[in-house]
């Protein structure tokens, strides 16, 4: 039977754990100064709490568990006549894989509320699962890393997620820009462009500047039946620049500036090593956000957005637990994970790694290396013994293989003199040393 | 709709994440000091990879995954008119959630095999899935740890999986007993015992001995055709209690004690924290072991092995690739678990919660103390800010219910004096410090 992988997933080596891990290991330890706590929910989530959270085309992309045992005696009996492949899953499945983070979410923070404190500040970094069809950077199996508050709407955490972002990204040594907008500013200005009710035609259109320019854009709005004046309001407002500019005729639009002015108050005369900028045009899809939304763009590589959020005012609501507004962020780390790659940003030393090995040349010797290596592990010097007295330069080939940076031959000399030629891989150089000098040398 | 969580499925806390990372990250820095390298492979594998790996009730166990999008159009037309549902299942689902460690292992390795350096030390920390009824502590998506070793038949690596059950165990606080045995002295025993071919029977007779007791072993042998000579010579070889005193005329057992010698000779002088034994009635169930198998038993808790494992001949012979020899253990980290919360072994302190809270009594001193939090943060203090000027009692619930050892009250006095009132929660005491030393007493 020839092995295989199901596409759209993928196995990693060590070498990619090391750097996932770096990536998750920076952003946990910005989330944990700011207090965020991680929480973790399972794989499996009943069916009918993943279904219809997504819209219609995400429950085709839900991957359902087939019920254990003889399903087929409970199968939905006309829909298994009438060959109906969705009709028949309710009666076949009841469980299904995590499609996001939000919803397992949600559904933890209600069944748990008298186990947590509120406002709830929570981190979660887990896969989840997508039967999108699986393309270059597109898996059915990828990681999400979501940081969220609910249970507050101070525009406090607002501020705080902005800070996060900018420590995380410089950390990894990523250069972004950080898009800032509201979604009552985009609201304020179709209101005052005389077209309140058709914010969201209006907000569609103007998501798309970056793509096909204000001409694209005009004639957007002109086939939806917008007026030239009101679409030259539009571009008036999305023209600002600044958020003084910006001056709406309409309360909620007031009410979305002065939400980003409070978010700029709380920081004060804090300087971000990146770019954040207030973009009028930001939109963030049509999704739950109500307030506050930000986008994470990196300044050197092309591969849209690294990061994305927004104020939410209803989490909790589909699971009977009302007014639960909160506020949130995620990181891209399938992306982040192929900027760093694209720059070069991964640090070279992995501390974890092996750091000597220990070769042989007869049984004596290699008896004599694990007593060696017992030593300097005891001083936490991560160490491998070559598990047989094999000819030196297949030993010498797993050593250069695995990029192990120090090497010791033993051999009878060796054992006699209690000193050991510490050769550095790196330079070619051997030292002669006691154990004592060595651990000194590698600690 | 009332939020339900699945039968045999966890949402984890907080407190208990910080918990179950405390005993993975200790196995973790253990098996790096050992030089073995992390893998990870997906949750969903092809189903015919996992079909037949785990005997006919294994089958019966694995999560299946529904094929996506109109399913019935390719179903077995006979299976589904037959009401056949175990027929059914390969033309509706070719996916299922990966069922053990091992088989996605040994699939890694035939598929990585010119990736990776042999002999391959690996590590995996990731979740399983089985269908069994949920009960007490048994769950159907549960953690698996395992470290093996493929690409050697040296029994140096049986010396160091030894030391690392050791050594895992003492950082762990957990006093235990690591048993030991070699399938082939059982095989060495049955021979000697004038039954060769039916060692297996032996075996899983005498594997009952803690359980039903001389009597009842006997009773089972003699059941099972064994003569009254016969079930003689086995307890006089499985009374032994040491290797020096088994003498059995079998050239398969001389070389099970042999091995059992070799790894006690590259173990040297090295003195175990915990108790080591060999134990010839030691049998590890009927699975694939070869040859060295362990086991770990908690001294002070009733619940059955934390840990096993053993040398097997051919890892990855049903993926086509031959003479793998490997050997490897795990550690049943539910189970750990239970053990350190009963003998309340994990750590009070948690380095990565929040150390210190800010409290507020009005929108200025709101502003005044995310200031004060940006620079708590930029000394790496983990630092929250109560997100609103709440009634003062509000906020110190919070602060209480949260456990945060620190707590500052900003208000109008503070912000002009630039000292601020540490409170120390635990002594209660007060102390009036600069920001200066605050960050001094704190890190």
């Amino acid at each position: 039977m020839k092995p295989q992988i199901l596409k759209g997933t993928r196995d990693f080596l060590p070498e990619q754990i090391f750097k996932r891990e770096y990536i998750f290991n920076t952003i946990r330890s910005v989330f944990k100064t700011y207090g965020f706590l991680p929480i973790e929910t399972p794989v499996m989530e009943h069916l009918n709490t993943l279904t219809g959270k997504y819209g219609e085309e995400g429950d085709k992309l839900l991957f359902k568990l087939l019920n254990n045992g003889d399903f087929l005696a409970k199968a939905d009996a006309k829909a298994l006549e009438e060959k109906n492949s969705s009709a028949l899953i309710p009666s076949i499945s009841k469980r299904g894989l995590r499609y996001d983070l939000t919803v397992p979410f949600a559904r933890f923070v209600v069944m748990h509320q008298n186990d947590i404190s509120f406002p709830f500040k929570r981190f979660q970094i887990q896969p989840v699962w997508r039967a999108d069809r699986p393309q270059k950077g597109r898996y059915q199996e990828f990681y999400q890393c979501d940081v969220d508050v609910v249970g507050s709407t101070s525009l406090l955490y607002e501020a705080e997620l902005l800070q996060i972002y900018d420590e995380v990204f410089k950390s990894l040594g990523i250069k972004v820009t950080i898009r800032v907008n509201n979604r009552k500013v985009l609201q304020g200005i179709a209101q005052d462009a005389g077209i309140a009710d058709r914010w969201m035609d209006m907000t569609i259109a103007i998501d798309k500047l970056d793509k096909i320019g204000k001409d694209g854009v005009t004639d957007e709005l002109s086939k939806k039946g917008f007026t030239a004046q009101s679409t030259e309001k539009i571009f008036k407002s999305i023209n600002c620049e600044s958020l003084e500019e910006l001056n709406l005729d309409s309360e909620i639009g007031r009410l979305g500036i002065a939400e980003l002015n409070e978010i700029h108050a709380f920081l004060g005369d804090h300087t971000f090593y990146n770019k954040v900028k207030f973009d009028p045009t930001l939109a963030r899809g049509l999704g739950y956000y109500t307030g506050f939304i930000v986008e994470v763009l990196a300044d050197d590589v092309k591969i849209g957005s690294i990061g994305g959020g927004g104020r939410y005012d209803d989490l909790t609501a589909s699971f009977g637990m009302k007014d639960m507004s909160g506020v949130g962020i995620s990181f891209g780390a399938e992306r982040i994970y192929d900027v760093m790659e694209e720059l070069d940003l991964f640090p070279t030393d992995n501390n974890a790694a092996t750091k000597i090995i220990l070769l042989s040349f007869d049984k004596e010797s290699l008896m004599h290396a694990n007593q060696l290596a017992i030593n300097l592990r005891a001083s936490n010097i991560a160490t491998e013994v070559y598990p047989s007295a094999a000819k030196m330069k297949k030993q010498m080939k797993y050593a250069n293989d695995r990029k192990i940076p120090f090497v010791i031959v033993i051999g009878s000399n060796e054992i006699s003199d209690k000193k050991y030629g510490l050769k550095n891989m790196d330079t070619g150089e051997t030292d002669h040393l006691t154990l004592d000098k060595i651990i000194q040398r590698l600690t």
